[in-house]
């Protein structure tokens, strides 16, 4: 790895102040799993009876940890919980010693805080293929469950950094019946996502009392409108993993048909999702893609990715020229319907072309300037129906060839 | 646009010498479409009798010389014909005024050849979405006509260039029963592709005798395994276009049993798609990505491409570096069946990594070592099946932000 990025321009002001979530402490601490200098393990200990439900990449090759979440995630026991997490190493394409360091740490976890090794969640990130010197965390482990705190959250979300250039955090009070229950969440990434330093993790707190079923529903259910609709390279994470803890300890029950619920935990996981977006690497531009008018939602979201996904329509952004060329050849290869001639595009509220050529009265002038902001957003309009969808993306620059192309050492 | 890119380092020494193609006649002048100084029209003239046959973008936005050369193809005439290629203005998303310029051109052409308009195939190349001012061009017709050479091919090959950075022309002479039949052919593109400024172009000529149905199952068979395997920076051009033309004037007939013939076609096409990676805009490396051991031949290209076309894998190239971790994320996120556990990776002859896990003689020098060649193979086995599929990409280099970040003034 070489040096460290600058801090992205895009990052938020500072780490936001998030509300405590009753059940949830935190640990963390140096384990120069890689690095030297700074918090690389987090632990999370959760309150006995918190319901678990994630959300993980579909990559075929994806990592050890990642599997073992998978088989424990839906089973809802009595007990209390944990997620560990290192950074520095991914624990991926490791074979069966991947699989063994797993079953090491999760051991190691479940001693120290007396659980069973079923409800311990772990993560590993960073560089791939290098076996995962496991011991090294495991001789952390009771130190971590001594020096648990309520209040260490933003120890964790910078203990789980890889090339991220600013922790992440999101959090939100929800009001029922005048209880609260609050919602907390953590993540890292900054790629979609670079398996040699950098994949998406995100853990998300909350004190509600959720049966595990009915969690699992809204966490899938939000996630195809949130951590599935951003993209930073198009590239694919082996260890790509969301986890939602509900502790009850607040007492109040929330239930499927909970729309205040749904909508604090959605907004938290899209904060997150963008802040993820923000910190991509080298991003300068913050760019909403919106499509209306396809044959279907999923048609719209083809098109919205093939726009955000399109090394040309990323490199014109970043040189800051309305090339609205590009958007109809991101559309045009998508592979879902569209017709040339009922195509319309937007720059912000500019309008740029509309039923197949450019608008008499766009004035190419107007677009530049626009394009001169940090934030962007290009609306797109098929003409052909009522399918939308929104994605977030950033821009390709040469911070993005810095970063990738450095040799690893 | 900005300044023109340096030549690229993978360019060949000199354009190759072709063999000349009976029944084919260039003709090139500077119509001052958009560039000045240099030609930008080029008139290819076709002897009576020729047969057609074509592969075009199946982007949902194809422009309409693209629509109108899909309507024509596969009428086999005992009329000459034409192809008129511009370069400067693709003609692309200018609705209703783009159809009529495709019209006009192609009108001036079959008045100035005495040819019937179905017989003239036109294409157009560079920046989209401004009206082609296509009196400038069917004001060169007379003169290009009274100027057609058979020796006129590389003028022919510069005339058609946009972000080219050099003229592209391959061509092979056959022998049957000591009689012979020749193939040239010229090709433009830099990217897979710039709507912008680049789109690929390709021009084949032969003087064999062959019926249109067979040459246009060669040419969709060959197209396959050749155009198709290329990839620069996965987007999709509004106006490829490949265009192969028979004669007939060498006497010698082919049928869809020549092997011969259909290798020799196959090798043109090829060194022509081997050229246009070649040029990627940016480029410093040419990498050749071999799948084996896939479930299905389909699946192994599904793998290759989405390594060929990871931006993660092109930035490690550029820098490189042997980061095989990078190839097995691509693997993983392509789609297509993988298993882990059986997944092998060589760069060159080294075997980095085999069933699932980094090789315990592989030593990541020897892969540094030979990352810095200019010409690179990466080969993975998926260990599944007999499925195979070769595909060829380039490095993502900062050129290519410098090319594609500019802004198009």
């Amino acid at each position: 790895m070489g040096t460290t990025p600058p801090l992205s321009p895009l990052a938020p002001a500072a780490f936001p102040a998030l509300p405590q979530v009753a059940g949830v402490r935190f640990a963390t601490t140096q384990a120069g799993v890689r690095y030297s200098g700074r918090d690389d393990v987090m632990l999370a200990a959760l309150a006995p009876g918190t319901a678990i439900a994630g959300a993980f990449t579909r990559s075929a090759t994806r990592s050890a940890a990642v599997l073992d979440c998978q088989q424990k995630i839906g089973q809802h026991g009595s007990a209390g919980a944990a997620f560990l997490v290192n950074s520095g190493n991914a624990n991926a394409f490791t074979g069966k010693q991947g699989e063994a360091s797993v079953k090491a740490i999760t051991k190691a976890a479940a001693k120290a805080l007396n659980l069973p090794e079923t409800r311990v969640f772990t993560s590993s990130t960073g560089v791939i293929g290098e076996p995962l010197p496991h011991d090294r965390i495991t001789g952390t482990l009771d130190k971590l469950a001594a020096s648990l705190s309520p209040e260490a959250i933003e120890p964790a979300a910078r203990a789980i950094m890889t090339t991220d250039t600013f922790p992440k955090g999101a959090g939100t009070t929800l009001t029922f019946d005048g209880q609260h229950v609050h919602i907390a969440g953590i993540a890292k990434g900054s790629g979609m996502i670079a398996p040699d330093m950098a994949t998406m993790l995100v853990y998300i707190f909350t004190d509600a009392v959720i049966e595990q079923s009915v969690l699992q529903t809204m966490v899938s259910a939000l996630n195809r409108t949130t951590f599935n609709c951003i993209t930073v390279d198009s590239d694919t994470s082996t260890s790509d993993t969301l986890l939602v803890a509900a502790t009850g300890a607040s007492g109040i029950r929330v239930t499927e048909d909970s729309v205040g619920f749904m909508e604090g935990l959605r907004q938290v996981m899209l904060d997150l999702a963008h802040q993820v977006v923000r910190d991509g690497e080298g991003a300068t531009k913050f760019v909403e893609i919106s499509v209306t008018g396809a044959s279907s939602d999923a048609d719209a979201h083809t098109h919205a990715m093939a726009i955000a996904n399109s090394p040309l329509v990323k490199t014109a952004i970043a040189g800051e020229d309305p090339n609205w060329g590009r958007i109809v050849m991101a559309v045009g290869k998508s592979g879902a319907p569209a017709d040339r001639d009922t195509l319309s595009i937007w720059f912000g509220h500019i309008l740029v072309a509309r039923d197949g050529r450019v608008d008499p009265d766009y004035d190419e002038s107007d677009a530049a300037l626009y394009m001169k902001q940090q934030e962007l957003t290009i609306h797109v309009d098929l003409g052909l129906g009522g399918g939308t969808a929104v994605v977030w993306t950033c821009d390709l620059t040469h911070g993005y060839i810095d970063i990738n192309a450095d040799y690893r050492s």
